[in-house]
Order: C-alpha cells, then structure tokens, then sequence
C-alpha cells in the first residue's frame, strides 16, 4: 500500500522544484513523465524529473540545511503533475507545506487554511533512471564552467538536420579541455586546462543553458562522464543527460593559423553599430557589409532593395594590413562579440571569401570565435 | 516635390512615436497604414497613425517644450514604417536625430556617425482622417478616467459575437455618468457627476484601455464625443475611436435591489483564497463553490474529477442571513474584487441562483460589481 507522510518550508521545496520542472516533459508519451516524483526515505527527499532525455535529480537534506524544516512522518513515494505541484506549493498559505498519501494516489496537502486533494501517479509507473555516477570526472568552479558554456555553446546548430551540432563537443587529451561548438557557418571555441582522462564526447547545448542556470548558487560543479551520459553535480542536485550521438567534425583545418589582415575595435561600439541596423535584412538575415581603408577609414553598411539601406563610421584603435571589404551576418559576428569580454577585440582575417576570426585579444589563444563571411552581389 | 527636413531630440521624438504606435495596424489592406505619418508645418511637428478604427495623432511643438530641440528646416509629410521607425530613433548614435527626404519617398535619418536611408510611404497614400473635434464634451482628471476604466472595462466581453458588448457604455442624464461593462455573466458600473448633455454610447474596451495608458503623464483629459466617435485629449495627443454601433442592453432590471444576506471580507484574503485553487479546472473553468453558514464558518472549494479538490476555510469580518451555498466563476469574482480597492469587501446575495454584487462598500452606490452564480451538480 502507498504510504507518505512529510512536512517542509514551503520556499525550499519550491526551489527544488523549480530545478526539477526543468526536466519535465510537456507532451511524452508516458504520462507520468508530466509529474514530478517524490521520495521520501532515510531523512531525506528526493525529486526526480525526466524527459527520458534529460533528467534531474535534487536531494533535500536536513542534515544540510536547518531552515529546510523537514519532518518524514513516513516514508514513501508518489507521483504530482508539476504543473498542480508547482503551483500549490508557491501559494500555499503557510511557511511550511504538508504533503501525505491519502488513498492509492490521492495525495493531500495542507497549509494554515488551505487544503489541496490531487490525483497523483503511482510511482510504478515512472520510468526507473539510472543516476549512477560515470567514472570520469572533472571538478570544475562554477565560474569556470558557467563562462566556458556562455562563450561556446550560443553557436551550437537549431537545426534538428545534423543532430551533432546541436551540442559542444568537449574533447580532453589529458591536459587540455577544448569546448567546440559550430553550426557549420560559424564556430565558437575555448580551452581550459583539466587533469582527466582522454575522452571526446557532445553534450546536447540545451543540458549546458540548463546547467548554467541550475548551479547559479554553486560554487563547484563536478561533471562526470562516459561515453553515453554525462552528469552535472552540485548542491544536491545531479543533472543527467544523454550525449548526442555520431562523430563530432574535424574542425581544426578550418581554423586559420595565418592572417593577413587584424583590426582592433572596442567591443560596444561595434555590438552597438551591428544593434542599430539589424532591422534591415534580404531573405530575413541581416547582412552587413564592412569596408576597412585604414583604422580611421571603417565603415558598416546594411541594404536591402525593400527596406533601404545604413551606413556607419567607425573609429578603430588600430588597423594593420591591406584593405578590406568583406560581408557577414550580423548576427553571427554580434553573438560572437557579445560572447567576449574585453574592452577592445581582435578581428584577424585572411581573405574576403575566408573565415575570419575574433578573439579578446589575439595574444589569448584560449578562445575564439570564427565566422564564415557572406557572398554578395552589391 | 515631396520635401521635408527637421531634427529633433531621440527621446521626445521615441516617445510621440511609442504613442502614435498604439494606432498602428499590422496587417491593413492599406499598406501606408502600418506606418506613421509625420508632418513638419508652422513650427510643429505632427505624427499621425491610424488602424481605421482608432486612430492616434501626436504634436510635437517647441513653444511647449524647449528640450525638444525641435528645428523645422523645410516642412513637408512622409510616412514611415512604424516598425522601422520606431527602431532607427531608439537605437540612433546622438541625442538629435535629423530626417529629411533625399527623393521622392526616400528618406534619410542621421545621427552622429550612423545614417539611414529608408523607402517611405508618399503622404497622398496614406487616408484622410478627420480628426474634428466633436461638440460634446467632458473635463477629467486623469485620475478619476483612469479609475472609472479600471474599475469597469475588464468586463467587457471579449467574444465578438455581439459586437456592443465589446465596449463600455457611457450615459450621461445631464450630471450623472454612468458606466457598464458586461459579457452577460458578469456586470461592472460606475458613476461619476458631471455636467454635459445627456447621451449614450459606447465605446471599444480597447480604446478605453488605451486611453488610460497614452495620458497617464496628464493630469487632465477631455473626452469629446458625438454619435460617431469619441475622443481623448491632453498632452498635444488626441486619441480617437469610432463607437460601437447597435443598442446597448438594459442592464438597470439585471441589478437586484434587495438582499438577503449581506459578507464583508477582507478583499485581498478572498483574492489570494480564489487564486490558490485557480489550477483547479472543468471545461476549462475554475467554478468556486462558497458555503457560508457564519461569519466564522466560511468555506470555499473547488472540485475537479481529473485533477482533484481544494478546500479552505474564511474569516469574514462580519456576515447577515441565512446560511447559503452558491458557485460562480472564480475569474469572474476575481475579476470583479481586484478591480475594487478598500480593505474589505462587501458581498450582497439575494439567493443561490440569483446575481450577487460585490462592492467596496454597501454605502457606496456608485461603484458594483456584479457576477452570475454558476449551476453546479456537485
């Protein structure tokens, strides 16, 4: 028979269940999948949540945490939409929250005056995931990994036609981690140094946003791996995810190693400038075309036979090599700028037709990002 | 030829336009209608938009405002992709931006180093809209114009089935303003003194709302009106809008004059009791049963076969007859006691299938609330 009895602060518990709905899939197959599961055993509570995916497991311990206020009268499991669960929780009308087993899988919770009967699941029918902890790992500092994601994978594909892009390929040889994500038309890269294993596996670029957002109050993120899953570990929660199957591209030949041609720019002025003209746009991408004399003769300019057309003067802090005229995406150079933090970047290019990249500074050879220039016929 | 050349500080110009945008329609069959058009004349500068129905005009003029850097070089019209428009001024490089026509339509926006260069509509494209004064009219504070549409629009019907009950009805008997709103389930009136002519119209919930944004920054608005349309006028901004044609229905029988029994309760209490359990849905609707046996005996549920039931139990402050047990639609009680505003509610029933009217206070006749029970065969 079903049993389950406990009682816990209301905002810690929302909290975690707040981490948890993230793994929740809307519209699976199984319903219970729509639920969160919730065990409660040996002093602790456990939520789990899984798109068969993804899925997210947070532990809430008092052993850990005096203002959690948690009492298991008795142990047990069950089953809630989250959506009810999610929202019971946040309004309830007291500190503290009462959850317990009713009858089968009506589930009751309690408040000051408030009072909740909900038709759960049975815990039976949710799928068994498997938390088990791969064996290789890496102890990262949030700060670390949080940057390594914010600066890579933005350049990861949308598109579901070569599933592989739609991750960041982490790759060690032991000593050096490289972060590679592309879409095939740009590419985003960064090195940390690591002490692990030799391995190269993609993590779906969703699993990486999440990670970023879920150990924000982490100090240290552990991720552990093999070649099926990886885990992100930190605060009681574990975030598990499959790996994006298939070969990774071969992407260093594409990486040019010799440059022609380098300007150096403030970072806003040119986040702004590509901002200001990004609303004209052929075929729904704004392409912008910039012409380079010398570091006091740069300009930007955006046509479109429908809407009209820009032009902007910029200054650059300098200039060296021939001129230039070359035309890309807006958006993919401003992701890429954004995706920098200096005052000043580097711009390095080869040729009008070949990728060019930017970096903070091209002395940093930890990251860069490269973009493809655009055809035109202006 | 078409000519005109001016500048003007961003920021004023940004916000005539954010108004003006209001009117402006996305998908008109007259194309000139998704822009703005501006006229530069006699010192000022005219920004026009119009979705036929609602149509917004905005003047700019120096003698009012010497931040507005207002300097007229060459007058003339042009009418400008709201969409585009709105863009170019917001993100130009320099406090000014000038804008003058180059040739033809083509129109040139200038900042400090950034330039556009944007395909207009020709001015004799875009409709006439007479913006004559009507002769009827009435001095608001914005304050009390403000309220008046708070406390009333919301209970306008969305569904446009019977077009004149998408609108609030104004009626004026010579110093009395009377205001209704109803969808027929619900019912929302207001009265105000005033001295005007008498008559009565009705106007679109969606003007009314837009009204109550475009003059919050006025301290007073006169609405003018006539058969066919009504205005709102302050600030240099004249916001008009056709009325809504057909009769408008007698509500005065709906409301009953005679209760029964007689709740007040504190209003944000009730509020927060029916948002709770607003998850809790049938057909998509949250019906809230009420059973009120004392002011200390008060409870309030909500049963759903799929998802499951809520109970909880109020305090009223004070509580007059028979015992009763009625359902209503807890949006629509919501509804009708957000748009209130004293501490406590009074609540008037005259039986269980009988409309009840929410007021802030029994004393208080020209504010209700009315609401219809619904039937439930719990």
């Amino acid at each position: 028979m079903n049993e389950l009895n406990f009682r816990i602060n209301k905002n810690k518990f929302y909290n975690a269940l707040s981490v948890a709905n993230r793994a929740v899939s809307s519209n699976s197959p199984i319903p219970a999948l729509s639920g969160i599961r919730i065990d409660a055993a040996e002093g602790k509570l456990i939520l789990t949540a899984s798109d068969v995916n993804t899925s997210i497991k947070a532990e809430l311990c008092s052993d850990q945490d005096d203002s959690l206020g948690l009492n298991i009268i008795q142990e047990g499991s069950i089953v809630i939409d989250a959506k009810y669960l999610m929202d019971i929780v946040k309004k309830i009308d007291s500190e503290d929250i009462s959850v317990s087993i009713i009858d089968g899988t009506l589930t009751h919770f309690a408040g000051q005056k408030a009072e909740f009967k909900i038709n759960g699941y049975r815990p039976e029918d949710y799928p068994v995931i498997d938390f088990s902890e791969p064996s290789v790992n890496i102890d990262f500092k949030y700060s670390v990994l949080s940057s390594l994601i914010s600066e890579t994978a933005f350049a990861a594909s949308v598109k579901e036609t070569r599933p592989v892009l739609m991750g960041v390929n982490l790759k060690s040889d032991g000593s050096t981690l490289t972060c590679t994500a592309t879409d095939s038309y740009r590419l985003a890269r960064k090195t940390v140094s690591v002490e692990s294993e030799q391995f190269s596996v993609t993590v779906p670029a969703r699993t990486l946003f999440d990670a970023r957002s879920i150990f924000q109050d982490s100090e240290d993120v552990r991720v552990a791996l093999n070649q099926k899953k990886i885990q992100f570990i930190g605060n009681g929660i574990v975030l598990q995810s499959n790996l994006l199957e298939g070969g990774y591209p071969e992407t260093d030949r594409l990486i040019p190693k010799e440059f022609s041609r380098r300007l150096v720019i403030n970072r806003l002025s040119l986040i702004q400038a590509i901002d200001r003209t990004s609303f004209i746009k052929t075929d729904n991408m704004t392409i912008i075309r910039l012409q380079i004399n010398s570091s006091d003769d740069i300009s930007l300019s955006n046509k479109s036979q429908e809407i009209g057309e820009s032009h902007e003067s910029l200054n650059a802090v300098s200039y060296e090599g021939e001129p230039i005229d070359i035309s890309f995406s807006g958006t993919y150079v401003s992701d890429a700028v954004k995706a920098l933090s200096s005052e000043n970047v580097t711009v390095s290019f080869t040729g009008e037709m070949k990728p060019f990249i930017i970096q903070n500074d091209a002395e940093d050879k930890t990251l860069l990002q490269l973009v493809l220039p655009v055809r035109t016929y202006n």
